[in-house]
């Protein structure tokens, strides 16, 4: 299934993408698309629903995340080795973590706004897993039965903040809309083979960004495992994976966002994302 | 206002203790003590509570954690200078800002569980600031004024995690059961002074933290405002800013916690937390 909430910021209404392409609401089925309604029993409920019943939605709506009510937005370090390179740092030897602000998850469509002052924001275009299952000490083998699904998530990054203003990244990471999720959340069972996702990122419409989730350093089960032995995942948690080599950091010399730029990216199988860039506004 | 929750795990019911030190049944006023709950009109209409008419709580039930629904668990590190030296680390130019995982949280007397083959796991006793209001680039000067109140926190750290493998703090600092809070929200009204307050934690009744947040190096208002410009606080978000000398990790040799010790910890005016050091268990 390809999941979405749909409507107004604050008020979407959970809906679905069906064969044809249409948006459908789900609002007579469930409440919102979050935690509770992220289990393999939830979702697979949902999956019984024959979908041309459902009520068809009129006009293009604005979507937002495709996820409700996350806890945590748990992000992974360095985890293309190209990506690293470009970075001028080594390859990291077990997975580097940290955490982007929840306050700044917003729909796959809705306008990055540069933080005040800022010089160095930038693009990362990345694979996110939604957690649809309590998850703690999972083993590798086991970790994808607790994923939700999938989405695009573009993890927007001020670099200045992240790398120059001393202690961890995570002050760089969770500026106001650095997190767009979606379109879609797809369900894992649409998602057979994660590690052979073809990905992209293009500024202004032309590409940066060319990767595939086939040369991430550690595989989605392995993060899945490895987060969950520092602390619980829950339902409704997004790991965002890493990102491919053609950030604005690597560049020589390194470009950045300003007011006016477009960012178009995608994922195969789990849909587009377009982000106007506009200036700070209070 | 002293503002707990009560009750066993995920089934907390909100209340106050009153000025004989009795806990009173909030429950028939507010659903709960969360985000909704926070901010000053709300907190004035508690305020005008005749609390010898609320239900008197009989026995000595658990306390929760006395905020629910915390969004974003944000820490400072390195906020005492004499700390910063114990830890081998220079005074830090501007605020180190780290994130713990908010399925940490929990009340302040349940046990304090060991990660599995932790070796390093350590105390910090800490001054929590739990926001009310909204809170998006706020200068100092009116930082005070978005926060709710205040309480005790121990930012219980996985040493190894956190320094010896690789990335961020934060992957030793959000392990299950690593934050405690409580036992009480005590409103700002009633902390006019936070910049004055005692604070100490004794392990096994031996002191070993003795501080007080005067020798902060950031205020809480330099703290709150800071944060403000990398990410919008929302209410309900807690701040915990950095613990006074007296670590295991400072000490010569270090020393860590171990199955059977107990934490006693307290802040003047904020109550006092009691937490068991209990082996891992799945």
């Amino acid at each position: 299934m390809k999941l979405v909430r749909y409507g107004n910021p604050g008020k979407e209404k959970p809906g679905l993408i069906d064969d044809n392409g249409q948006l459908r609401d789900l609002s007579a089925v469930v409440k919102d698309l979050g935690p509770d309604q992220l289990g393999d029993a939830a979702l697979a409920k949902l999956r019984k629903i024959k979908t041309d019943k459902l009520p068809l939605v009129r006009g293009k709506p604005r979507f937002g995340s495709p996820v409700a009510n996350v806890g945590k937005f748990i992000a992974i370090g360095l985890n293309y080795a190209d990506h690293a390179a470009e970075s001028g740092l080594p390859v990291p030897k077990e997975p580097v973590v940290f955490m982007k602000a929840t306050s700044c998850i917003q729909g796959p469509n809705d306008p990055v706004m540069l933080p005040k002052n800022s010089v160095k924001s930038d693009w990362e275009v990345e694979l996110g897993v939604v957690i649809g299952t309590r998850a703690r000490y999972v083993s590798q083998k086991e970790a994808l039965d607790y994923v939700a699904g999938y989405c695009v998530i573009n993890d927007v990054s001020e670099r200045e903040y992240q790398i120059e203003r001393g202690g961890t990244w995570d002050k760089g990471k969770g500026c106001d809309t650095f997190g767009p999720l979606g379109p879609w959340l797809v369900t894992r069972d649409e998602v057979p083979q994660p590690q052979k996702l073809a990905m992209w990122l293009d500024l202004n419409g032309k590409r940066v960004q060319t990767g595939n989730t086939k040369t991430m350093i550690f595989s989605v089960a392995k993060l899945v495992s490895y987060v969950s032995q520092f602390m619980t995942l829950m339902p409704g948690d997004v790991i965002t994976t890493g990102t491919p080599p053609g950030v604005g950091l690597g560049m020589k010399p390194p470009m950045f966002l300003k007011k006016g730029d477009v960012m178009t990216l995608g994922i195969e199988g789990l849909g587009e994302q377009r982000q106007d860039v506009v200036a700070f506004k209070r």
